[in-house]
């Protein structure tokens, strides 16, 4: 039988995508919220035998846990053959160690229970830091979709005569990845610390600029606080507002409206629903779940 | 070492007076909201080789579930002998059964996560109704508080000359014990049902209720709406607005209001922070808690 599709609330559109690329069936899920504030919710397509797929990004995760965890195994319950979760956008990855003693690092807490309830999980691009691979927290099977190729097809298509920039060392290897496969030359913003709160960003060389349209690239874009004040960098030199690219859209509190007041065009994936999602996952995604669920 | 209590946010009273039956320490415990919707959590006071106690009642629990995972993993981690869980209120015990075909059996995910983070549960009167016990869905240890004795305490002092009423047959074993225990007459309403959405309740014996003061008791108020019918009913036999007395106040919404404008006075116990809680059961479950600890 062709795989079954649940979307979590608010994951609708992304669910269907994924069920055109695969031929999969798309399921029918009905949650709401009591009178008391909990949860129910009721799988109305039948699962018996199936191999089933829930898709929830994760932003905004500490409300989205308990309904997920429902639909897993109510889906498991009913007799689903595997249960797979698949998060374009994938929480609780930066807390990885213990910056100060007693901190939850809470990436372990959240990996052990996902990997209790599903039986495989597939993102884009998790933001590891300390970890080398998700492994190390998820003891599920689990495949990672790189976003890479598609913001370099994007780049190629829409940014004439692009350079690529870096906000920071941590996207380096990023950066030049996107770069090589956009055809384009890159660099990365130096730091430079003046003292405990002032940090002066520089770009190593800015000449290369000339005639050339900056890209700013990261994998993601929370507070908006590195990719402001690299922007705001590129301008000073008298470049041209740069454009502004992101895998993850999580934008909290006002940091869209502040990044567009010191960028040019702001380009995400859908990674996370966002007004400024261009550049699609889904194929991407579609093909890793049609590999993981071939091979077992 | 004397045991160590953690409140959650909004628990830090109940807890406080926890550590005073008990004679235990009140650790410190940070909680913040990322900007990105995650949760950040630390420990300020040292768990290692102590007893350790999580405050936190579970209405409203959805976004309550990350961070309490979080509390209790972080304390097992840096080497708590037990963690344990005080939940005054306990959630997700209602859907119990699949009622329709689908339906997420949520109390039993519950139970899992709970019992895969905690070493035992202490609660009061959870709302049990298909389940015999707490061990159907907790495979930790548990031990269940119950408050009647607490309720039939405040009925003898406060209330001259009480008939006790509960709502519904549901309630009847309940009504029984607390009657029982302050030494009053008691009846349960009985339902007639008319149609499919029609429903007449009525007092068995109301004469019995002549010269008494009327005292609605129940586990649980959320909708309030059984507790308001009940209400309506012993005023338009010519009774006075009856005392409405409950352990755990839900309140979901309106509902305080609307009860307001059906009944005398509303009292409930302190198991869910609320303007009504008038009977503390920190006693209650300190003694409990002692009788855990002690066991092992």
């Amino acid at each position: 039988m062709i795989p079954l599709i649940y979307a979590l609330p608010g994951n609708e559109a992304f669910a269907g995508a994924l069920a055109r690329h695969l031929v999969a069936e798309t399921g029918h899920i009905e949650t709401r919220t009591f009178p008391d504030g909990e949860t129910y919710l009721r799988l109305l397509t039948e699962p018996m035998e199936r191999d089933v797929i829930l898709v929830c990004t994760l932003d905004r995760p500490d409300a989205k846990l308990a309904p997920l965890i429902f639909a897993a195994d109510t889906a498991r319950s009913l007799g689903a053959r595997r249960v797979g979760l698949v998060a374009p956008y994938l929480c609780y990855l930066r807390q990885d160690s213990r910056f100060h003693s007693g901190e939850a690092i809470t990436s372990t807490s959240i990996g052990r229970i996902l990997s209790a309830s599903f039986d495989w999980l597939i993102t884009v691009d998790p933001h590891l830091h300390r970890y080398a691979s998700l492994g190390e927290v998820y003891t599920l099977a689990s495949r990672v979709v790189a976003a890479a190729p598609r913001l370099a097809d994007w780049i190629s298509r829409d940014v004439p005569n692009p350079v690529l920039i870096g906000p920071d060392v941590e996207s380096q290897q990023w950066v030049a990845q996107v770069a090589k496969l956009a055809g384009a030359p890159w660099q990365v913003l130096e730091k430079e610390r003046l003292g405990d709160f002032d940090v002066r960003i520089s770009l190593p060389d800015p000449d290369r600029l000339r005639g050339r349209t900056p890209v700013l690239v990261d994998d993601i874009i929370s507070s908006a606080r590195t990719m402001i004040a690299a922007a705001r960098h590129v301008t000073e030199l008298g470049h041209p507002p740069p454009v502004c690219l992101a895998v993850h859209a999580i934008f909290s509190a006002e940091s869209h409206a502040l990044l567009t007041a010191a960028a040019g065009r702001i380009v995400t994936t859908n990674t996370v629903t966002h007004g400024t999602n261009k550049i699609d996952m889904a194929a991407d995604i579609a093909t890793a779940i049609a590999g993981l669920l071939r091979k077992e």
